[in-house]
């Protein structure tokens, strides 16, 4: 069984690279997607591509129906979808995608510090895991795949 | 053709009165439903229905997975998701209705400020709508129900 | 049994009128819906209510994504919809609701002159009804309805 | 993560060569799939398998439902789909495509010239992304599989 | 609770009045549905409708997507579809119907005389009753209903 | 807003009785639908409509799928579930129908005194509320219609 | 693209083996599947498992049930869904086969002599393809592959 | 063809093995898959990872909800679901398991002793296959694959 895992949200810390590396020194079996994590990139690609706007809210509009090729492709095939909150900025599209997932029926984990636990209750209470590490998370990937828990 | 209309997220500001008002006042067919807007009792359902808890993660566990039976009915039932994102709060249960709402494929209209237009691009990019007032949410019901436009 | 009929396409004659007053004067239990058919209402509704755009893309796109709030509503609830297709004109979006329709297993009758024939032949084959006449939709509901053929 | 991209729409240019052309010079992960672009084979499949008919209607209704077989299992097994609108003829059956796919969440890219564009409202609304060369399609693919934007 | 019954199948007996002048002399609360059964007119609506063929198979073609406008509406909106096989001909279509009601997931009553029985094991296995007369179909709508036996 | 409700699980004593009488003193818009609570006919309603069985196993089956067609409706129709677990017996039909439910995505609630706690954690865990009382459940009907907490 | 085809209905003739060997010869990418052919296995599967029974139905139901398993699965991976009627028999399975597949959308070919045309209208209108000869599924399948016609 | 087959229940015997061990030999084209059998592991993964609970009720929700998201990815994948009851315990999640399963439409065959035969009429009734034993659950995979029947 090769698991399907979607990392979405907060794309300003090294927390997908954390997951990821520890996932393929345990040999786990599992395939990794998320949003483009470029963050000039992500919020450029619809002018860059399909010519410039004078609006902001065009250019954005235009970046964010590109980039949800992507993210709505990843959400839709995974089995599990990890939706991280970082310390700060709204991330309305973090909630979103959890929102996106749940609808969804996917298998949800929701990780953010403490100090958030209250504004995120709905969101924690859609989710089948809420944990506030990476090494959780692969925690939780070794013990769905394998049955084996930490230490 | 009655239209079904779930009016989701800020509770602080009367809004929702608005359109309501302004719905009845025009005769407009149309049957309101959203979440249970008084924050004491959304915030304390869980534990005063079915007992106290020490923690708060759990008490507001309970309190979020009872307030979904009425959130999530509501945004399945409904033919249209109004999302309103108010001036302050994280606000993330919005986000996560407007995602949950789009993943169902329901015609999304998000409503809020323009300070917020960049942080929303992702919520915006999913809606068929995006406002500012209540009052042009009213004009988007009376166009799609009776094909008037304002003025 | 109600049956509820989507009338999709050209909307520069009145054959909506033609079927819905037959379907009237003969009794027969039948909801119709369809799309706002005032064309200067249909174009600009989005600037209407959201506000002005420079460019004709973005003040097309607000039009559309707001009729599509009843178009799409209206395909989805519909038991029947009926796609015509006029003498002229490109009518891609009558295409586009026929394509939408038969996604979702819908009964599709599509209305046509003979001119149309080959143009519109991977339409046709989608539908379960091809008639060139209001009168015909009209024979078609009844027989549906009640079994009862003309003449 | 493999891209599967439906190329539907107009078959008169090489528009579809140019694209897979571009993708497999850049080593993109797209498996391409679309209709029969033969168009005599793709008119006369019909009868030619099937048996002959005097009337053009079920000459045409024998080929369009044979040529279904195909078109619908690409759309539904598609990540992406591609409508192209070229320079003439009525196109209808890419209209109705492009329907198909919105009705089921696909992501759609559409392509045609700016000439096109009023009469296209509904479609363009419909999709995540509206280009006027193959070089833009091209452009999309590699960001959303690789977050790589031109220039 | 209202039931909706599709009464699929034989059209050359009166098991169908049978089955709906019980269930009102019981006072059952039930809505039934069924095909066009004057078997002239369900033959040749398409022509009578959409004009004459010299083929025998377009002729039945047009007559057999006309009728399931109707027969596949019945069946979708049906709680229960009961599907009668008479003493004689091949019904085919009525073993089509218990196939696309299971499909569906629908409650499937099957009504046979004994000497059917092997011939239809397939279509009684994915039943949820096997009968041989319409009163026994009466006393399952009464206990469904209301929980009543017979006798 | 009505609600439908589901009522599933033990038969032995009176909790529906106390939800619904309790429901109706409230003047709640609810609908309940549940299973055929006669034990004895439930038991035998198959062989009592279609016929005599010698083996116990045949006889069940009958009766199993005849109810069947009241449960399943009642749960696919029912916007909340609850399943009573009682004091005794195995109540297999009840875990498995909340199974069913969770299936579906419908609001599940679930009924059981302190001691099964552990046996039921997957099924609790798939529950919005977890509760002890009939008189739980009945709050929680009128905290989800009217917003309304208990004293 | 692989296609998966499902061939169901009559199991006296060879037409499953012409059709896949004249596939092999053509280096066509097809994968076939269908229900097991031995016709007494597929009678006598239930009880030679799970043990005998004194009742022709339930000898029968437990047969069908266990084929069942097969060609459900077969059914519903399937692209295209290939349904033969030979000359004799009632072949009601084969019909029931026809439906699910057109209940899930699948594509349908159907395949029978011109005797039975009549009797099988509604079946035959339900498919994108009506052949008589196992050679015609040959030539459809190198047409859907490759945009290849015969001669 | 691959068969994906899901093994729930009784965690306490060692029926899992005897089935994988048999298929293998028989050179069967099967992936199993199933829920976590380490009965201490499958308790308390929930607190080893995210962190201990006072209440027990909690340390369970925890655990439950964990392992849900491999028992329901399993059986969401699964061709067929087998779901074993042992002679002892409550066994509730098997139940729930083979309600899950139901909905979801997947093939179930369920294995138990004939003392527990009255108690799981439901859950039998909604199977294709009821077994004793694991050779019993080898041969109808043998016989589903290859039609072959033993002896």
């Amino acid at each position: 069984m090769t698991l399907r895992v979607y990392l979405s949200g907060e794309i300003h810390t090294d927390w997908r690279d954390q997951i990821t590396k520890a996932v393929t020194e345990s040999g786990l079996d599992v395939d990794f997607d998320g949003p483009v994590t470029d963050h000039a990139a992500s919020d450029d690609c619809g002018v860059a591509i399909m010519g410039p706007e004078d609006k902001k809210f065009w250019h954005d509009n235009k970046g964010a129906n590109l980039n949800a090729i992507r993210t709505r492709m990843g959400i839709e095939k995974a089995d599990i979808v990890v939706v991280r909150f970082g310390a700060q900025y709204k991330q309305w599209n973090a909630a979103f995608d959890a929102g996106y997932a749940a609808a969804l029926g996917k298998s949800l984990i929701v990780m953010h510090q403490a100090e958030h636990q209250h504004a995120l209750k709905e969101v924690d209470a859609a989710a089948l895991a809420v944990v506030e590490t990476p090494g959780q998370v692969v925690e939780i990937l070794d013990y769905v795949l394998n049955g084996r828990l930490p230490g």
